[in-house]
């Protein structure tokens, strides 16, 4: 039986949306808090991940599948459950060594425990972006992404940086913590004296990333934040990046007269 | 004698108060639209730069020092005039490379005019921070400055980042083209549901930047935004961040609990 853990956003819905018409059984888990809008969840708190490890293999589980935004849970050590106790302090090292530091040892430890993790991109391959998406971009806008993609992959070993915006040349944005949304919203509220180019949001996997966590994605929303700050252009690494509701993306970027495209 | 080319914000006044003081003459010009607010201002444009040079040399300048921000300003080519023909293209090509590709250019046509250009802490020393400038920071600021200082040095070599925010190792924002306050406004805004702990603003030139354009500069504005952004550190790379009004500075920063310090 396979366990999606849910977060918020749209990805856990697509998940279960397409997990459903394949006919595969799941079950659904959340961290108390960011429960996402699904029917039959399970609620956990990280102080119990010990007990929630024991409850998943007792409930037939063999399978993980995170999904979905989770903000780092406060941790309160009261409620700290016996069977956690060798993991929350484990945890609790890593945290301040970069997302992709914490969600590698939430892995490992589900995997200790026999649980195989698996991607989403695995689970519902059709999710990923791979090929032109709407129409081709133009020579300015590939000359955007190229920049955007070389700032890119020289933060990725910092463990930093999915995402930048880039316009003429000039970088107007860097994802950090905030995602990004909060990104996108920056640009529209401050470039109005800069750039007057449109520009280009480039977003990718950070390089080594494990996909099986945290893995980029855009949807309908990301469209609408790009057009409000006022860019023509989306790159999206082939292979790497989710997108969600796939018919709706293309119609708000079409109508936006934004260019949406996959590049290695 | 010296030719000030002045934009906008603290730096021109106070290197004016400071070449006033030590009685060293000097003649101020400014890009129309960007003027500074000191007297006997000489306009130019961008359009008519050869012009400039001329008459420059002819009022006997023979040093020329830029200071402050000034943004890339509109060209319109029918406006172009004789002198500056073989100037403005050259201009435009760089444009779209990067902040510092387009002022090593125009450094180097000053030069080719026979025009020393100066740097503003060539030209007053004592605006340099050096040195603890409010108490020590702790042992957390320190570790967050270190990791501040891997990312802005990693980003350098692309012409990109003088500046960023980490809290307890999380990055929550770099510095693009909109600048520092544009950088530490979107903190402000995005940090709320994010790392509580407070963060430090990690401030440096761009790894073998040219200090005669473009230098890092900070000054009481600077203090009351980063602690609008609730960061409690503020850290400077020793000998290549000016410092404007450093008794304002002082006295907000304390005020505020924040720590300056500069850091190798």
């Amino acid at each position: 039986m396979l366990a999606l853990v849910a977060g918020r956003g749209g990805l856990p819905l697509a998940l279960a949306e397409t997990l459903g018409q394949a006919g595969r059984p799941f079950r659904v888990y959340a961290l108390e808090g960011f429960a996402p809008d699904l029917p039959d969840v399970t609620l956990f708190r990280v102080e119990a991940l010990g007990r929630l490890l024991r409850d998943m293999r007792k409930a037939g589980i063999t399978e993980v599948c995170f999904a979905g935004a989770m903000q780092r849970p406060p941790v309160d050590m009261a409620k700290l459950h016996p069977l956690s106790l060798k993991l929350v302090p484990r945890l609790m090292k890593v945290i301040g060594q970069g997302d992709d530091r914490l969600l590698r040892e939430v892995i490992a430890i589900f995997e200790e425990a026999g649980l195989a993790v698996r991607g989403a991109h695995d689970l519902a391959p059709e999710l990923l972006a791979d090929g032109p998406v709407t129409r081709a971009p133009t020579e300015a806008e590939r000359t955007d992404a190229r920049r955007g993609t070389e700032i890119l992959t020289t933060l990725g070993p910092l463990d930093l940086g999915q995402g930048c915006v880039v316009a003429g040349g000039l970088c107007l944005g860097i994802e950090t913590l905030q995602g990004t949304d909060a990104m996108l919203g920056f640009v529209a509220q401050s470039r109005a004296q800069l750039a007057k180019l449109p520009g280009v949001f480039v977003k990718r996997a950070k390089p080594g990333q494990d996909l099986r966590v945290d893995m980029p994605t855009i949807g309908p929303d990301t469209i609408t934040a790009a057009a409000a700050a006022g860019l023509s252009g989306i790159a999206l690494e082939a292979g790497a990046v989710l997108l969600l509701d796939r018919d709706e993306v293309t119609r708000r970027a079409e109508a936006a007269g934004i260019a949406v495209w996959t590049q290695p």
